[in-house]
């Protein structure tokens, strides 16, 4: 099956307690996309970089079977940048500048070729335009969306009438509780299943990742990492890792999300292993089926019970 | 096979947003005593209460065969209280007041007839009254114990001492970081398996619990509970369902763990249910063994891998 990602394309700039990196390939199309080439190709990636994006990322996303139709470049500008630096914790980030450049007047443009596609993933952009993506294509089989708390807060009125057209929201415990203003994760996920999308994925970070449809409710444990190098992408590459597997797959059955829930947690354990997407310049398939299957391990329990 | 329990018998008054009482039925021995008391009987509850403390707590303790030979009553004292005031985020709660009354001076006097108990359960209490309880009796087959933030702060010489004499810590997720300093949970976990511990559970509230032995790592999710009442006792409840199911399958593998982890988070979920103890006045064997089946699920997924 075909698969469209439309989000940003960036450069990095990451400080970790084991590091620092400057300007490294990042964006939460480039994550999704490379993550989800795995599972499907080509992936069909729309986005925006500027005059400065260097060939070696160009030959890095063909090498991984991106199709960069869709990838506007604009000369005379410079690519989005982002910095961020980590705590100890890692779980804590502070934003140290935002540059959007050539991002900043982004407007997908969907190439002919890519209007009829069976799998979008849009990634965690102004939810605008998340709509005028969806404006500009036949109705897919399968629309998954991301998105933040500078949208839930900024964008309400607009992500609002996006969630009407998505069939898959994925988003983190802090966002969802914003969303539906309700602290309890189950309840604001039933929330969120009346607000538009069919399936909710909230993403809790160290705690793994929890699955709710009107019919299930599954807990995805986390990978338990002794060292993460970099948090950053790791959001991007579970939603790839997720709607590859479903694009692959063509199934969306309960049993099925949920084994693209542990597909998306054990790409999103591989990316924060190293920084930037480092980690996917040799990782295997069979590395990935070897930790999928670790997964079933970190769970599993008989049901065997006493007499 | 024989279980002690040592801990605080309290009357909470507690506020949640669903509601208010004033001196029920509290304290960590009597939550354990009264979850151990579904899998093995008698339980030994070593406490001590006022002459404040009601007939009608007496008669629930022993219709849930806890034996009440090491209970001191201090006739001319007053009953440990306790207050809390839960927010409507439930995760978080303001201790109120803290009225030590008898258990100020509380000694633990195991009686000779206790001496010999193949399975001891030590609530969260001063360190230095752990290491007293274990002074007194023979060597148990399994000792497990919970502490918090205020010992690991205020003593943690003794607390250290105490868990070279542990078998199995439980403690929540900040209390693990704060032992360890170490702000990954895995790592402060495994930390902890060096410090005397073979077994080490990580409750994270909402986010379920981890297990970690030398071989071994397991999660278990959370119970998706959509109403919770009143989160007091929670933890300890936690306990008495783990290591009455130790105690009543005797049986100390990586396996039998994990199923006794379940079992501590089913009764949990249904301590939270209700007020104070409220939830066991009329809970079944049947709801706890359909309950532990439903966890099952919560995490199950199949390993069938598309070709």
């Amino acid at each position: 099956m075909s698969l469209l990602v439309v989000g940003s394309v960036a450069f990095d700039t990451i400080e970790t307690p084991f590091g620092k990196v400057e300007n490294v390939l990042g964006g939460s199309a480039t994550f999704i996309s490379v993550a989800a080439s795995y599972f499907v190709t080509p992936i069909r990636l729309v986005g925006v970089v500027g005059g400065d994006f260097a060939d070696e990322h160009i030959k890095f996303l063909i090498d991984r079977d991106v199709d960069l139709e869709g990838l506007q470049v604009i000369k005379e500008g410079k690519t989005f940048r982002w910095g961020g630096r980590y705590h100890y914790d890692l779980n804590v980030r502070d934003t140290l500048f935002t540059d959007l450049n050539v991002f900043e007047h982004f407007k997908p443009i969907i190439p002919d070729s890519y209007r009829k596609t069976t799998y979008v993933c849009l990634g965690n952009i102004d939810p605008i335009l998340q709509l005028c993506v969806l404006e500009q294509i036949e109705k897919p089989r399968m629309v998954i969306g991301d998105t933040m708390n500078f949208w839930i807060k900024g964008r309400r009125d607009e992500l609002i009438k996006t969630l009407k057209l998505l069939d898959v929201l994925i988003l983190n415990d802090a966002e969802v509780r914003e969303l539906t203003n309700e602290p309890n994760l189950i309840c604001a996920g039933k929330l969120v299943l009346n607000m538009g999308p069919k399936v909710v994925i909230i993403k809790k970070g160290e705690h793994g990742a929890v699955l709710l449809t009107p019919s299930t409710i599954f807990f995805a444990p986390p990978y338990p990492l002794e060292n993460i190098y970099d948090p950053t992408g790791a959001g991007d590459t579970f939603a790839g890792g997720f709607i590859g597997w479903i694009a692959k797959t063509d199934d969306l059955s309960d049993e099925n999300l949920k084994r693209a829930v542990i597909y998306g947690s054990t790409l999103a354990s591989f990316c924060v292993e190293r920084f930037s997407l480092d980690r996917f310049k040799d990782l295997t398939n069979f590395e990935i089926l070897d930790r999928f299957r670790e997964f079933k391990d970190l769970s599993k329990f008989d049901e065997v019970v006493s007499e």
